[in-house]
């Protein structure tokens, strides 16, 4: 990957090689900003997801804004993150594999590190390899509050669990993990409100199940960029887990606030840069970001500040943008807002950081492909 | 990447770390053998696509076999080829990045080095550079054959650039390039066919108007996976330029042949490797592959060889598997058909190459994310 850094500090953006990840710091810097804010007001803490950007330069900032570590989804990704200098890390994802779990331990002899549990004899498992590692592996047991993937219901099934958490020898019983992933993208207010209000309910009436049998939760931890507010409001979660907002993609723009208006909070500081590389036809243009610079699954890439021209197809090496008015010439660079940043960021090595019209900073994206 | 593979040689496969990409080896042989007989009896040439598998090391196995070099579809690709031991590479897409024009000029001293072109000024580009690292490179016109992307309208169109090339002093007229992506996919037999005849009928009258003019066309390129029989047997190509053959994938494998049966002359030989994660409800299961483990941009992935089970939905770090009957376990592994072979791959850091149940080879996917 270091062979093939796509521009370098000082460079103008617009002579950046292409396709490549632009990021905006000014943007990027505002939304961090106004996230921290909300954090701060309402008495709560932000353990910032790193499985959007996967850049410790990034999560370093955000914790230097008061963020008290992040969230990752792979024991190889939250390696990364104590690599980059992070030093809380919570892996908000059940860990299975004998030897991820290995790892999990030994990285926990570094840095503060906090695993999810669904199932009662993995909690053997991560017991065993903290004694082994001669550890302690913070536990959070995960409630399905609606989102339909992993996690014991809420209430009952989650006791036991958190009983033989709070017993076992390598283990600290930290919280409860509750994250309403099937909410976030929920475009209208009211329905993405109710799944919330839902969730909310179920983790208070588990929260006090837990508490009267003497199990504390330092963390009741969820929520993510479309649905923060709702979680950060309702007196029970203490510690949000957004990752989007640093970055916001076409797919969470489509999203609506109360007033039917669309999400405005945070601002687009992520794109993927693109040049016109064929223009034989009148009507449309072919630029070099297809497939293999972005994922579209949940919908093409919106192109920046153009009402002219519209992203509306990619090939493996080729995206088509319509041209109805011709105004594309050969060698033109477009920014692109990625349908979804997450799995579009995973593919790239580099993040180009400009303010104004001048490359500030190149980062690597550290954790790109540590699906492990 | 060389921190995280996800195995080593001598390993059981049951025992390799998901997800990760898992090829059969043998699968991949017969493949390789089987592309390679019909170009023989067909007296054809065929420069495999690299840019399904982005690995030297397969590359080089198709040329043991009988291709002449490969196609690429970028220049860093191109150089990630020549790096592992390719000597004949094609960049078979334009370039038109002045510094992207320099990087292929000087891998044109190491390797024979060709690549299209669809525009008359990009020429003057091409040549310059050439005679800049006193080179020189071979050219080929595209011309769009009906997948609507790069290249001029067949005919009269390709004349200019064709003469144009012939008397640049850094630049060979090598032929022409005539693939029709969009006939690749296209499930209905006789649908598929009367695109390619249709080309082949445009590249035939646009062969003969460039021979009238002493333009001979030393390569007549084209053909994918899904067609190539047609183009092999039109007795006007001469170059098949497949990619998808040597792995195969769920898409490919919805393609009708004459006789209405599934296409079925090449085998499933990558998979995608993955882990039951978690289990706690009875009629599905989540699996540690999701969109950061593949694209399902041509549909999900499908679970080989398991008709009781179905992967019917991805998140970014996780997928859905229904399982009506409650058979899967928790651990429990299982081999995926990736939805689209070459932007999965375009993942993964890794090849894990197996031979019956024992990890025989461990692979750099070498041309990962070269998209510049």
């Amino acid at each position: 990957m270091t062979i093939n850094i796509p521009a370098h500090v000082g460079m103008a953006v617009e002579e950046v090689d292409t396709p490549c990840l632009l990021v905006d710091l000014d943007a990027l810097e505002r939304n961090i900003d106004r996230m921290a804010s909300f954090v701060k007001e309402n008495n709560l803490r932000l353990r910032v997801h790193a499985k959007t950007h996967k850049s410790p330069d990034i999560a370093n900032y955000q914790i230097a804004k008061g963020a008290v570590g992040v969230c990752c989804q792979k024991v190889s990704e939250a390696e990364a993150m104590v690599r980059g200098g992070v030093r809380d890390v919570f892996v908000s994802n059940e860990v299975v594999n004998p030897r991820m779990i290995d790892r999990l331990a030994a990285l926990s002899k570094q840095a503060r590190v906090l695993v999810c549990v669904d199932d009662i004899d993995n909690i053997d498992d991560l017991d065993k390899a903290a004694q082994r590692y001669n550890t302690t592996l913070e536990v959070l047991v995960e409630a399905d509050v609606g989102a339909g993937r992993c996690g014991v219901q809420p209430g009952e099934p989650v006791l036991p669990l958190a009983r033989k958490v709070s017993k076992a020898k390598g283990l600290k019983f930290s919280g409860l993990q509750a994250y309403q992933g099937k909410a976030q993208h929920v475009h209208d207010f009211n329905e993405r409100k109710a799944k919330i209000d839902d969730a909310a309910n179920s983790v208070r009436e588990t929260v006090e199940m837990l508490k009267k049998e003497g199990l504390d939760c330092d963390i009741i931890g969820g929520a993510g960029t479309g649905t923060y507010r709702f979680e950060g409001t309702s007196g029970v979660y203490n510690e949000l887990q957004c990752g989007s907002y640093v970055f916001m993609d076409a797919d969470y723009q489509r999203i609506k606030m109360e007033d039917g208006r669309h999400i405005d909070e945070f601002e687009n500081s992520l794109f993927l840069y693109t040049t016109v590389m064929s223009k034989t036809k009148v009507e449309k243009a072919i630029c070099d970001a297809g497939l293999k610079a972005q994922s579209v699954d949940s919908g093409p890439a919106v192109v920046y500040q153009r009402q002219d021209i519209e992203y509306i197809g990619a090939s493996d090496e080729h995206g088509v943008i319509s041209d109805p008015q011709n105004h594309l010439k050969l060698g033109e660079k477009l920014r692109l807002v990625p349908g979804h940043c997450d799995p579009t960021v995973n593919i790239h090595d580099w993040y180009v950081g400009y303010r104004g019209d001048r490359v500030e900073a190149i980062w690597p994206v550290a954790a790109r492909g540590m699906c492990l």
